[in-house]
């Protein structure tokens, strides 16, 4: 089962908007981090007449002087602010590429946004370009409960895509926490991970195919209702995590799993993170192919989603928490193999305490306690998120070094995370912004984690706020080239300019 | 469980290559197919002096006139016979650069091999260029229990690498009949697909990162060792699935999944093919996350194997036949879902007949039925292989049509493959070679997928023979575009070329 989204990404605070800018929102982008403007052409009232004559003059929104468009302008965390005057809501591919076509011509820089739910500054201007919401492409095409594949415009709210597909008994092979608000669209362009990997594996094998519009216009015609295709080359990769850097994903096809009639979670506490291991080893050995999550949680992370939004933890105080869930078929063989796992693991020591649900509401609470950390940090005043990869058997390890290294400027410094996929999530609260903690984390971290081999972004992608160390963690040949496809495909570099690539 | 290959593809037939000559050889390709030769240098005695003294002289290896590098001009099905004078066969990574930067200053052309099994000419020459055997890049680089995560060099054996996952606890998400001697890195340049794509995805989900040796011997190191690595382009994926067009890979990283202690097979009869689709359904529904492979096998395929492998079959003369693998981690739980699922089919007068067994030699034996289809075709004189994906509703349907077509031109015309992943292997036998029948089946089997909107090329690629057909697949727009990246990657053209793209 999925349950309804328990957070409200995105779109979903657009309303809160005042309130952040109350609360201390950074100053623009471009100042903030010194970003001198490309030499893009400058909207005036042709372009935007051109604009509203192409979809319609309502789906044109302007600057009028009021922060009338600052939820597009400002990221969910409230870490990037851009500065764009116009924003269009196109509502068919056609139109992406007739705006593509004259902004190509006229060297406008174009800025698409998907949920706006992204963590790195990746789906929200740097400067003024334009901004290319696509809210309005939210259709779901079609869902073949045969095949197990579904097919949507770009838009469709993840969530209210999986809820169709459930109607078919499928399910979509993505899941994270902003999916109340996040699309499809933009899972894809950046990659998007999430809870359960583990289970699903990556977009870039459930994905059957994309439509795609590129920057001069063109419309790339990339479905495919297959999951064996080998014809010719396998583009639609290009234009998955490349953060709308090279086209505009607008349409897809993703291959479902079947909907698993039984969910069990397990929540326990250990002592060590060397039990944490074992316990995952265990997992993997005696859960096999039911095993759908397996999620990391420290004290500081469980106390901050406890406290922040006064929930009830079945088990609290121990060093590290797990999450454990399973899916399957077959609640009587699932439940017998979760309990013999649960067993071994108490027997061996590593397991010390811990409580089993197969109760959808319990099961939610206990998820809630999960997927509530990251907003709950937010709550401490001013969070840095960092989302890195690395290997397993030092996985823990940064968290206390970088405790160490910002000492007493953090409220906060903690680690979770899936586990199951190395990718850990450390953060770093503070009561609000400050210069100096963001100096004393950054680049430190991403040293730390280059030196343990590890990558600078597990599923966040590089974005805005990134760009600078992608060099940890890819050699030098790999960014020339990776230019040389921009270049390729984006020759006057209008599509989400200032991203990923420096 | 994975059995001992019960095949020998490419290298393996090498010593049997004079046999086939006797048999009835095609022409070379060049000739056979009126290929224009490019305008690439012909090697001389300086390119020849220059690659011994780089690698030794005993891995370059030269025509004397005598048919000695027959088995590196002649693929596996005797379908198409280059007519390269010189195999060169580095041990390195570097040297394969060396190679390529020389090839590419002196403009001759390179075909890169790997375990020769492919079945559509890509790894073999059209005309006369340089052949790259990759086989002595075959090293096991690391298996990490923990993780999952196996690296090996290009030319590992698929059979080698998953017996040593084993040894870990692990299993290579890739099977397929040639196994034995096809090479990891052809799997990944072909994108193969297989036995258990159903459970494992495609290798565009499971491979982690690639070494890759570019057009300009550029070595791109784009390897990773994390699930979730979401920096800059995704690269990796244009050399899976390109057929060694833009570059060679050499070294590769793939996630492996956990073995499965308990493997369940049952071989069943059916009458329609309304009931395959339905026996189909309730398979997904009913062994969930435990199903492994799920493969089409009509009668006329059965009794190819039966007949020219002097096998016997536990059920037999029934118009269509399934073979359905479960692989689970307990084989009590395993054993009810799969008696379960076949008590429902039974009952519903889908399944009509059939056994069920876990006992490994008894596997090994159904198993056997199935994967000997693709050569006992062979053994009936001469064989011509389609692969195509078609929608499942109507995916038999093209068997009787190109029965009717070909009429009795043909010694056999039947069906088989992955039901699993709506992929057909459509097949055409005949005494010998004949040309009639060629121009009866293509384009019009081309052309009929193309009107149900199939995939030309499910698993096997475009390679040389199916060039032509493209464009039944993919749109102007996309056959632009890989010309362009092929372009940008070699843009003198010098690898694999007459392949993929006209």
């Amino acid at each position: 089962m999925r349950f309804q989204s328990m957070l409200k990404f995105g779109n979903g605070v657009r309303n809160q908007c005042r309130m952040y800018m109350a609360s201390g929102l950074p100053e623009f982008t471009q100042k903030h981090y010194n970003v001198k403007r490309n030499n893009y052409a400058i909207v005036d009232d042709k372009d935007v007449n051109f604009f509203g004559s192409l979809m319609g003059a309502q789906y044109v929104l302007q600057d009028a002087g009021t922060d009338d468009l600052l939820c597009y302008n400002v990221d969910f965390l409230r870490s990037v602010r851009g500065n764009s005057k116009l924003v269009l809501r196109p509502g068919t591919t056609q139109e992406i590429s007739e705006i593509l076509k004259y902004c190509n011509k006229r060297h406008l820089a174009v800025c698409p946004q998907g949920g706006n739910t992204g963590l790195v500054g990746g789906a929200v201007p740097v400067c003024d370009e334009i901004i290319l919401s696509m809210a309005r492409l939210n259709k779901v095409l079609n869902i073949d409960e045969i095949t197990g594949i579904a097919s949507c415009e770009a838009a469709c709210i993840l969530e209210n895509f999986d809820a169709k597909a459930r109607e078919k008994g499928l399910v979509v092979p993505i899941d994270l926490g902003a999916k109340s608000s996040c699309h499809i669209g933009g899972n894809l362009s950046t990659n998007a991970g999430g809870l359960r990997v583990l289970r699903y594996g990556n977009l870039h094998g459930s994905v059957l195919g994309v439509e795609v519009v590129l920057a001069n216009g063109t419309i790339l015609d990339l479905m495919s209702n297959f999951k064996k295709d080998n014809t010719g080359y396998h583009l639609k990769h290009l234009f998955i995590g490349s953060e709308g850097t090279l086209g505009i994903i607008t349409k897809l096809a993703i291959l479902c799993q079947t909907v698993s009639s039984s969910v069990h979670v397990a929540f326990v506490g250990l002592n060590s993170f060397d039990s944490v291991l074992k316990t995952f080893l265990n997992a993997k050995r005696y859960l096999g192919e039911i095993l759908s999550a397996c999620e990391l949680i420290d004290e500081r992370s469980l106390d901050a989603s406890v406290k922040q939004y006064n929930l009830k933890s079945p088990i609290e105080n121990y060093p590290f928490h797990m999450l454990i869930e399973t899916s399957g078929s077959n609640a009587i063989h699932d439940s017998e193999k979760l309990n013999f796992f649960l067993e071994h693991c108490m027997n061996s020591g590593d397991i010390l305490n811990g409580t089993v649900t197969n109760e959808v509401n319990k099961i939610q609470e206990i998820w809630k306690l999960r997927e509530l950390i990251p907003t709950a940090l937010i709550r401490d005043g001013f969070c840095f998120k960092y989302d890195i990869s690395l290997p397993l058997r030092s996985f823990y390890d940064i968290v206390p070094v970088l405790e160490g290294h910002v000492g007493k400027l953090a409220k906060r410094v903690c680690g979770y995370g899936h586990l199951g996929d190395s990718n850990l999530h450390l953060n770093v609260s503070c009561e609000e912004y400050s210069r100096e903690l963001y100096e004393r984390i950054e680049p430190f971290i991403y040293e730390h984690t280059a030196k343990l081999k590890g990558s600078v972004s597990a599923e966040h992608g590089i974005g805005f706020t990134k760009k600078n160390y992608l060099k940890y963690s890819k050699s030098s040949e790999a960014i020339t080239m990776m230019r040389e496809v921009k270049k390729l495909l984006d020759p006057s570099g209008i599509l989400n300019p200032y991203k990923v690539l420096n």
